[in-house]
């Protein structure tokens, strides 16, 4: 049995009690901003049956999965023409958005005609361990599911937004673009659809290899000068200007060539205006046409949270009206943002932008004298307790420098103590263990002078 | 694709709003209740090693384990020699106190010496779904790591006690037994240690086929009457007897019979004076010989939570020196205690305990005149929820009849209606969708009227 590891699996982790403490501190101010908006929650199970997630993902997904065995009869007999595929019947779930279309095929009819549902769990992805990335990480996912209106895209955009003000984050920028000029962009410059995904991952190596690296690229993928310099808007060389001239710019580009990019930059415009006319209390919002995204399923705005200093994002998403419907068939409309926990975490812990939490007791109760003063010692921990103090009591009466040695180490704040004298005069001592402060009250009265130490929960 | 169903896979739900809201509540008082006893919290992943969970559930849990088919390269050849344990190398979790053990024995340096962790954490077990009956459900463990004092044993009892009570309960009744009281007692009639699970079987009908058949089972598999008659006190026959004078009679019986026997009967005694000391604000705790529990890995004192009128039990425990230590070879005294989830918001539901939670907005924003008022919408829910209101906004300014049909189909008790003179004045209509009240509140005062209305959050 020794000879087992105790740690956890690869990419995976166990939040000791410090870890949980933050982590449910940020959940809850995700929470909060995305209620606010009028979102509800959402849970779904860890598994969903593998026929409902293999082909959604792409090939890669589907080699990521974390498919579980059939069990009992199901499994079939292990021989040479045995398929993998044959041995699995449930996959883990690999992100929240396969789950949300199910559940909306599943009770569409119970829910309200406006989806608007926040859902914060981990999703499992095989994927190769590195620093900061996990096999299995929290999504904090936030849905607008039935309008085509851009009131949706201020929602969750607004949603977001507010959940990163309420974690401290001022420097932000949510970069938006529509898939439709990207489109269009193609379109104008006559790229072929089986090439654009090259062009594409040329795009995205801007930051690694310059612009005139991106040009060599997309000459060597075989575009001309013409097509390249079509491009240009993807490349960021417009950035000195602002938003509404690089729509112009973008406008004068599609107005005979592309109806697709008209409907983008025009969608944008609309956009930019909801969300200046909302305003803005932190963060801000640009028009980023570089800005591609996972293209494979959106199809109007994107956008993505940028922080300043930060090459990766923690977050983005965007409007993809022919997904939810996949399991009915149909198209439903729907906008969603979603935030990576862990990455949130990393940054605030970097920067030191989460308050002192600590989990466990405010105070200890430490004794002497057993058995003559345990009754009183439990009693007056419990009436401690009943006032809303969080109250342990040392397990054993030991030696009270040994107790106090180890509500220190343990970073427990206040102890009181009490001994066969105090048990008698029903009067205890309370000692602050980091002031040093010492001072004696009524048992009765330890809760109300705890909470007055510790504030109320 | 619409041919794959939409329902979650077979005995897992997908929890809606406001299934997720009542959850939500339950698990927060327990949390809360738990953490008041100075219990911190722990989570691990949903995944351990497959080694890490065989041989540790029985045969029969190593039936019931998820398990997960290896990938890529690991996955072995399928051949008619391949055996099903090959092909997996992880499963998940199949109940929290071997995560805790193995946690224990991972990060043993940075925990405390005594470690009194909490965990609420879904567990998944193919067993056949039935009303009730679960393969993926959420367990709600606390338990006391690292020393033989009974004040481990108060400490979990209360931080459940003050769980329940929490909830709402009154009526319930925490059994308390000792293992070593059964040993003691299988000592004494001399039934031999591999004859002990069957007569536990056939303890284990007394609700159902009473004391005369348990009586005839018990003389079927062997049992004489002697031996029977020395098995009385788990059969429930002293119940009219207070706790007391059982624990006198059993000591008689211990008396030249079984010193393991007078282990367990003092330790009770000394546990029920130790509660009765602290003080029952709720509830109560009483000793029941015949309350046996899983006895695989029990070492000591054990317990349920009966609810008056309900045959099965919502939680259980006890104390387990030996099992901590599994993954580092050593024993690691241990106590805990355990809550089942949906078994107690079936109950809570049943009852009628729960009280009236809805997910979603407080108030809804109906407008009508866009564009022109669509900048100071937008500028009033955001001003609202800056003052702590939950609100959103119709995402298209249809007609006002509409619009307020869907805020009440939704359950929104609050309106602010807008159009083109509310806009141009300042103020707005607030309406109570419940009484019909209407009023006229200035923008920059809605937030404040409406946390007048559903109170601060």
């Amino acid at each position: 049995m020794s000879s087992v590891s105790a740690k956890p699996p690869s990419g995976m982790r166990d939040f000791l009690p410090a870890d949980v403490v933050r982590r449910e501190h940020v959940v809850r101010i995700v929470k909060e901003a995305y209620a606010r908006h009028g979102f509800v929650p959402l849970e779904t199970p860890a598994v969903e049956r593998v026929e409902a997630l293999t082909g959604k993902y792409g090939d890669e997904g589907d080699q990521l999965m974390f498919k579980i065995l059939k069990r009992g009869e199901k499994l079939p007999p292990l021989e040479s023409t045995t398929q993998p595929s044959d041995l699995t019947d449930l996959a883990l779930r690999y992100d929240l958005t396969v789950p949300l279309a199910r559940v909306y095929a599943c009770y569409g009819g119970e829910l309200p005609r406006y989806f608007k549902r926040y859902q914060i769990q981990p999703v499992w992805r095989a994927d190769r361990p590195q620093r900061g990335r996990f096999r299995e990480f929290y999504q904090c996912d936030v849905d607008y599911v039935g309008t085509r209106s851009l009131l949706a895209e201020v929602s969750v955009i607004g949603a977001v937004r507010e959940a990163l003000v309420g974690l401290g984050f001022v420097d932000f920028t949510i970069r938006v673009n529509d898939r439709r000029v990207l489109a269009g962009l193609m379109e104008v410059a006559g790229v072929a659809s089986e090439a654009q995904g090259g062009v594409f991952t040329a795009i995205d190596k801007l930051d690694k290899i310059g612009v005139d690296g991106v040009r060599a690229e997309l000459a060597q993928r075989g575009l001309g000068d013409a097509q390249i310099a079509c491009l240009a808007p993807l490349l960021g060389e417009d950035s000195d200007r602002g938003d509404a001239e690089r729509l112009d710019a973008l406008d004068a580009v599609f107005a005979s060539g592309s109806s697709t990019g008209r409907a983008g930059t025009a969608s944008l415009r609309e956009l930019f205006s909801l969300l200046s006319a909302e305003g803005l209390t932190a963060g801000k919002v640009s028009f980023d046409a570089s800005l591609a995204r996972g293209l494979s399923y959106y199809t109007g705005t994107i956008f993505e949270v940028a922080l300043e200093g930060l090459a990766s994002s923690v977050g983005g998403g965007g409007r993809y009206d022919g997904l939810i419907g996949m399991f009915r068939g149909d198209d439903v409309p729907a906008v969603g943002f979603s935030l990576g926990l862990e990455r949130l975490l990393v940054i605030l812990e970097d920067r030191g932008m989460l308050p002192a939490l600590r989990p466990g007791a405010d105070a200890m109760v430490l004794w002497m004298d057993a058995p003559d003063t345990t009754g009183f010692v439990l009693d007056l921990a419990r009436q401690a307790r009943a006032a809303g103090v969080r109250v342990e009591v040392f397990p054993e009466a030991t030696g009270l420098g040994k107790q106090m040695k180890y509500a220190e180490s343990i970073g427990i704040r206040h102890v009181a103590i009490v001994g066969k004298r105090e048990a008698e005069s029903g009067r205890v001592g309370l000692k602050d263990l980091v002031s040093g402060e010492q001072t004696e009250v009524a048992a009765a009265d330890l809760g109300a002078a705890l909470l007055e130490r510790v504030g109320a929960r």
